[in-house]
């Protein structure tokens, strides 16, 4: 596995690949990898013949009053995990060459960054739709990897990807959870004991509204209800939403489409972040949303 | 010469180009073809093995009071002014395909778009950057050419490519001129007899400045005043300004670096915009500003 930490070296390593028609998987990350980015990490992997993971911690995805300087970071650990999964090439970009001096141009990402984390992280979701624009115009996979639990993200990415004609596949892989379910999360690294343990309350929110769901339930009302009764273990809910999982809209009236039932909770002074999708069975609901990959166009 | 009209074909024809290592020349234009088109197109056949022209009008860099109904068009003629100057693909593509229904994505220039143009046209630049950001997308030129008559333009996109990656090279072609003087522009079309012949005081009074900064003035008031008085013809200045032609900032005090004088005026109901570039000679200033290709990165 190669470690690569400019741009030029990025470049002059990928272009014979590009040139022979390799086919490139990559996997934008912000490191303290975890078994989620593994999985996307093994999923490229075993797609593409060459994998790129990028490990950058991006400042302009943070609010000033969020966690930037405090994101967990441990490269020797990432390393490995990398390694293990199967990447092949590791690119560590400096902000200094990702935001140079008069740096200004920004993907502005539409009415899909309003609500959900828009509304409450103001400029996140324009940071990240910018800077994986930057990392797919330097990489130039064919293939790239996001997970699950960031729902809105890979909602305002793939619809950044056909906006601006970016020649990749936007795969969305599962999300990875621990074993009482807690959705893997850099962010877990923060929480204390009790914490921990509190934090489970928030995908057994999920996963009772989503067997109420199995069960014939379609009221957004009463599917809400019951995982908010289960989420009392949080200290505060930021936000619990059932939308429409292409347009993010509120779902109104009975659930006749594909939802994702999302969440944003603080368990100490921790913010997680995590999500169900609901899907009516295709004979049941006229339109079905897929979540395998989609192209560019 | 291959005509396209769907951004798939596009792909399906550029795809064993790509794949050969060609080297793909882009020309973007609206169509309504003149010299200065020509010139693009004939620079791109020299430099690259396959030249690209794209003719979208695009709608959203017109604000709602501006032309974009009127613009003139001429399929014909533009196909053959192409042929003639060299191009191999003519990319014609739909309103429907680049701006389909869910459309949102943009590419938001930053305080570059903000001066000149960008002042009195709205949203401009942003309609701009988007459009060049999908059709490079589409297109994945090694080169993409730009008239100099576009001065701010041209500053947003090298400024767009850098910002975000693009693998691209801007190259900046220079002004081409009608035999008077009066820089070339589809929008010419739309002068009456009358405004054609007061239209010529715009570039008269930039070569005025020009010629002045060449005998030593270096006095940014002197050089706008001198402008300004060749100018009576036009029946409104909208702006005339020296900036530095890397920010776009004003010139305070003695032009010590590149700057351009930029321009737009109304002749009658139609809006001119033309520029020079006033360069200090390299032993003169300490910082000079190339207008030649410069790389993505």
């Amino acid at each position: 596995m190669r470690l690569v930490r400019s741009v030029a070296d990025l470049r002059a390593l990928l272009k014979p690949l590009w040139n022979e028609g390799k086919r490139i998987g990559f996997v934008p990350t912000m490191g303290y990898l975890h078994e989620g980015h593994a999985a996307l990490v093994r999923q490229s992997a075993s797609r593409c013949d060459v994998t790129v993971v990028s490990i950058f911690v991006n400042p302009t995805q943070f609010a000033p009053n969020e966690d930037f300087a405090k994101y967990p970071r441990d490269l020797e650990r990432d390393q490995a995990l990398c390694l293990e999964a199967g990447a092949d090439v590791l690119f560590l970009p400096e902000v200094a060459e990702m935001y140079p001096t008069g740096f200004q141009t920004h993907v502005e990402p539409g009415r899909l960054a309003e609500p959900l984390c828009g509304a409450f992280r103001p400029g996140h979701f324009r940071g990240v739709a910018t800077v994986v624009a930057k990392l797919l115009a330097m990489v130039q996979p064919d293939l790239a990897f996001f997970g699950q639990k960031d729902f809105q993200q890979t909602v305002v990415v793939r619809r950044m990807v056909r906006d601006l004609n970016l020649p990749v596949d936007v795969v969305v892989i599962p999300t990875i959870r621990e074993e009482d379910g807690l959705a893997m999360s850099s962010r877990n690294s923060y929480l204390s004991d009790d914490e921990r343990e509190r934090a489970r309350c928030l995908s057994q929110g999920l996963f009772a509204a989503e067997e109420a769901f199995r069960h014939g339930e379609r009221d957004p009302e009463q599917i809400t209800t019951l995982a908010r009764q289960a989420m009392a273990g949080a200290d505060r809910l930021q936000y619990l939403e059932l939308v429409d999982a292409q347009t993010l809209e509120p779902i109104q009236g009975p659930l006749d489409r594909t939802a994702a039932l999302c969440v944003a909770a603080y368990v100490g002074a921790t913010r997680l972040i995590d999500n169900v999708v609901l899907a009516p069975t295709v004979g049941e609901a006229g339109l079905n949303v897929s979540l395998s990959p989609t192209h560019g166009d």
